[in-house]
């Protein structure tokens, strides 16, 4: 069992009826705020409005950067940089989901720094210790962002896509009212789950000492109320049940209190970036079409204890099988979750995506360490055979 | 559905080999420190010493409050207080369980007060948002008080025994070694565990509005968690998974992950704290002895399902059972969890307690709102009803 330190300073404000709380967040800062969002999705939702009321009665002066991508351009997250340095911003309001939150961190980083640009902090791997504070009003249950320090920041020009760490990274602030997330659609609601899912999935103990049963329960419970409730979720978008499962799940899976020393391996989603950083596809889509072959790859005597584990308290599988059977049959299951479940397209060759460019973005996947650490080691060759197994 | 806040800004270090880190913590608040524990146990146990070499290397001034009894008294807190004032003390080092770091929660309140008296803040339930920042190393899983911004403070005087709250008492730091309960006694890691599980059944979403499927799956996953373990650290006390699924538990039971909208009724703590105040009793036997049956005196068609839902869950009662008699058999493994597993005494009477002042202790069991709110509401006839179930 590993040491950890658990520390999480994010004042969460969930439910209905919380905004009341966002000038007294805001104001702890300052009152010049950069308001950071996505498409328009926030206007025509009428939460543009609120935001706005709630600011202008209390004299908070409010600058814009609309349009963040959803995997968030390192060249959007620069021009929000300069206005913060341009208008002396004190606060970075992140209205949106993930994506936008994850440009959020990056801006809240770079506007810190002499020349205002996030791309040498990210592809340097620099460590956050100074930020601007951000506040977050997440609208869409999926990365996490709104309760982690971390944000993926994509470089089209170079084809990376690459995350940005750091303790200054973790809002001040997350106001998470399942009722925005209503109005998102079936597809990015599927996504979402899945990538919560497989924050989960990718922090599980699946071999070696890193064994403490109350987080495996833990990650258990949050996994098993995805599965429950994302269903339902597609079903009727609009039962407050089932998006706040999935909005409450999505901060529980990476802040922290599903850790207590885990490796955090993240075997999926290294190799998922790849695919979005070449095709620009929906995150939680890939890593659904490569969450079922990974766990293939790596079944072995070492990891199936736990893959069965895994399907008997997820996708209750029986529990008198033979070890290697219960996991070969919990992997079934969570391919049947994906595509039947999710009704996700279950191949690569499904999002027109060929072998072309699996060695470089294999190379790339592993550039970290020259290996992806987790419950197998996987060099380039092994990513590249993953992928092969996606088509 | 209700809506909640959550914020925990809490440091914890788990594990073997974080004590580097005690000095850094301390030395965030400044040099002088009062370090608070209760008899000699870390003395014996070489903590005190390894404690003292790690601050004398880093220049930091130690005053020493020794002797915290088991329910902190008042009078104790006070002396702890007249210290904090004479010495200019910066920062308190809480170590031990659960009361040596609630006494320290009463010191860090009344030290920013007038005359230095904690027992005005706890009779008038005032809210603590200005206290001198703690440092706690937890020796004990049990009361959670390491990740809380709650403390219990007893007045023999009186006979009172009352919490007293804050944001400002939720500790900075918090070290949690599991390796320093391995001393505990059977008994003391028992009621520990018992106040632990009773921490998180009092939460529990027993009927109502109050139901979020994630908490409930989370605060089960921590109830199993604590019914596995508890039984190998009886039989191998030196058993570090044990130790540290316990100690981690303590925590995860009060730290607001477990809350999220529920309705923190504490039936069971509030009557316990009377049978503590009265009888000077140990809080987890106490606790264990009450449990059983106030879940049978609540027990109805609106609370049945919920009871019976926990039965299944933890204890394993057969899922296809009528309601009720499924409700009454997780009732009775709750029983034989106290009385067999932990092998606690099962009755008032084996304590040596009488119904003497089963009238006024109910009274004082209710005088905070008169009543004491829950899954169902108690008036004072009914603690005395449940009282005497106990005898």
């Amino acid at each position: 069992m590993n040491d950890f330190i658990f520390h999480n300073p994010d004042r969460v404000y969930f439910g209905k009826n919380q905004m009341e709380h966002l000038a007294e967040e805001i104001l702890k800062y300052g009152k010049r705020v950069l308001l950071v969002y996505g498409g328009g999705s926030i206007k025509k939702s009428g939460l543009y409005d609120s935001i706005m009321k709630l600011v202008s009665n209390n004299s908070i002066e409010i600058f814009e950067l609309a349009g963040v991508e959803p995997n968030p351009r390192h060249t959007t997250v620069n021009r929000g940089a300069a206005i913060c340095k341009k208008e002396k911003i004190d606060v970075i309001l992140a209205v949106g989901g993930g994506s936008t939150i994850d440009c959020s961190k990056g801006i809240a980083a770079a506007s810190l720094t002499e020349n205002g640009d996030v791309w040498p902090l990210v592809s340097e791997g620099v460590w956050v210790t100074e930020a601007l504070p951000i506040v977050a009003i997440l609208t869409n249950a999926a990365t996490g962002s709104e309760m982690d320090g971390w944000g993926v920041i994509s470089n089209m020009d170079t084809n990376e896509k690459i995350g940005l760490g750091g303790s200054a990274l973790i809002p001040k602030a997350a106001f998470e009212n399942p009722e925005y997330s209503f109005s998102l659609p079936v597809y990015q609601t599927v996504c979402g789950a899945f990538d919560i899912f497989n924050h989960v999935l990718d922090n599980y103990y699946f071999a070696g000492d890193a064994t403490f049963d109350l987080i495996m329960e833990m990650q258990e419970a949050v996994m098993r109320t995805v599965v429950k409730w994302v269903p339902v979720a597609m079903k009727n978008p609009e039962n407050y049940e089932a998006r706040a499962n999935l909005m409450w799940a999505s901060s529980m899976a990476l802040n922290g209190v599903l850790d207590g020393g885990s490796v955090h391996g993240c075997a999926c989603h290294f190799m998922e970036h790849e695919l979005s950083a070449y095709y620009d596809i929906t995150h939680g889509h890939g890593l659904a079409i490569i969450t079922p072959r990974w766990l293939q790859y790596i079944l072995n005597e070492n990891t199936a204890a736990a893959i069965y584990r895994l399907g008997v308290k997820i996708f209750g599988v029986a529990e008198e099988l033979e070890q290697m059977d219960g996991a070969q049959k919990a992997i079934d299951e969570v391919s049947a979750f994906c595509f039947e479940t999710l009704g996700l397209k279950s191949t690569l060759t499904d999002l027109n995506i060929t072998n072309e460019h699996f060695k470089e973005m294999a190379e790339h996947a592993c550039c970290m360490d020259g290996v992806i650490t987790g419950p197998m080691t996987l060099k380039p060759s092994d990513v590249e055979s993953i992928y092969k197994m996606c088509l």
